[in-house]
């Protein structure tokens, strides 16, 4: 009997059928860029919270090295230590510190992955091959589903593009295998070979184009622009942020 | 100012954004193919009812000539004089006739359009080239988004590929554009390269799947392998079915 390799184009698309297995869930623009650039960097451990307000609630009962990090409209949250940069995170060691995220997107893509998932990883461009290796080893040769977070509700180029990069490293480089792969999976994989790279992909999204005009606008949103080239580095990370448990209103990854 | 071309991959999906403009609706297996098809064979209209009860209803008041045609799992309802099928639509002359249909997906998908768009089409592999011929006709310089039907509420790859077929001819033969595509427009246009042609776009499909493995599976359902070829046929029709308006719930094309 085969295995089912899914995608889902937006959290709330789902296979109603696919219950269980393994999750993959992708907001490459660019939370799950940044909570596993976080922990590649020493982080104890990256919460995903659901709100802005659960963010701050985990931050009190935490305690001394708990840092705020997340974005709304791509700047940081008021009362927030950190926003959503990659760049930050990669700017300096965690050791010590706990980071508490919460996203426009990814955190939410999170929490639903979550409700029908045993497993749940998450991955980005900078660490697909080593999250596709993990998820096959946690899977056992169970159904395995990638969750992309979209933006605003809309399906976004950028984590379908990852998604399909993510499903190429899964079905390995003879691409032979016992997968079934839904429509969505194979959509997303036939996105692979549209743009040259994970760069000019990214810069087709809507969402790359919104980052990168920020920068155009305002001098102090310049990063911005690196950011995206950043979350473009393909297999340059072995770190693989995988779901150990709940505390409060929080998802616990390391 | 740039015009948007904007896809929906499912009726829900639809850009907050964009309202007016025109829409081509694209349920290809089968109902916006069949709907197609009764038009071009000479029936005086197709109605999309919202139910199968408002299409008795609808039967009951339009009185004779009104033939009710649908399906659900694939199969014809009970009490409908026919099924969903594109070449039962294509073996007779329909003048004097009204269509009355009622489908999983399609009629749905038209229902949600009509909310959003001023003008509306059905659109098929079938009569893609016309089809976006007349929504730039009818467009007039505007906005033009593609809503795809879907199976069952997911993402299918027969409405996204054919969608990216419409989405072509729309961009015209040297690919320049005033239009901005959103990020699906440009999602769809990849898979027109990815498969040789319609057809086996179509049978990758788990909707195509499904209909094939009808007709293995039982004899009375062989010809839904037939409607799968006809449904693949590109650009044989010049019949557009344009909303002309509402009659009690349904939504008349002619």
């Amino acid at each position: 009997m085969s295995r089912r390799l899914s995608v889902s184009l937006l959290p709330g698309l789902h296979p109603p059928e696919q219950r269980g297995g393994t999750a993959l869930v992708i907001d490459v623009l660019r939370a799950t860029t940044t909570a596993t650039t976080f922990l590649e960097r020493g982080a104890d451990a990256v919460m995903f919270a659901p709100s802005i307000e659960a963010a701050h609630a985990l931050r009190a009962s935490l305690g001394t090295g708990t840092l705020l990090a997340g974005e709304r409209g791509g700047l940081r949250i008021d009362g927030f230590d950190l926003g959503n940069s990659p760049l930050d995170a990669a700017a300096r060691e965690w050791g010590g510190h706990t980071l508490v995220m919460n996203t426009t997107n990814g955190t939410d893509a999170a929490h639903t992955a979550v409700q029908a998932a045993q497993h749940v990883l998450l991955a980005c461009l900078r660490n697909a091959p080593a999250a596709a290796a993990r998820a096959q080893a946690l899977a056992q040769g169970g159904d395995i589903t990638v969750v992309c977070a979209g933006t605003d509700g809309q399906v976004s180029l950028d984590d379908c593009y990852t998604a399909g990069v993510v499903v190429r490293e899964l079905l390995g480089p003879a691409g032979e295998t016992d997968f079934m792969l839904n429509d969505s999976a194979q959509m997303v994989l036939a996105l692979t070979a549209r743009w040259p790279g994970p760069q000019a992909a990214l810069q087709a999204s809507a969402h790359g184009q919104r980052l990168l005009g920020m920068g155009d606008i305002d001098l102090a949103f310049a990063d911005l622009a690196l950011d995206v080239t950043f979350c473009a580095e393909l297999g340059v990370s072995d770190c693989v942020p995988e779901l150990r448990g709940r505390e409060a209103e929080g998802l616990v990854f390391r």
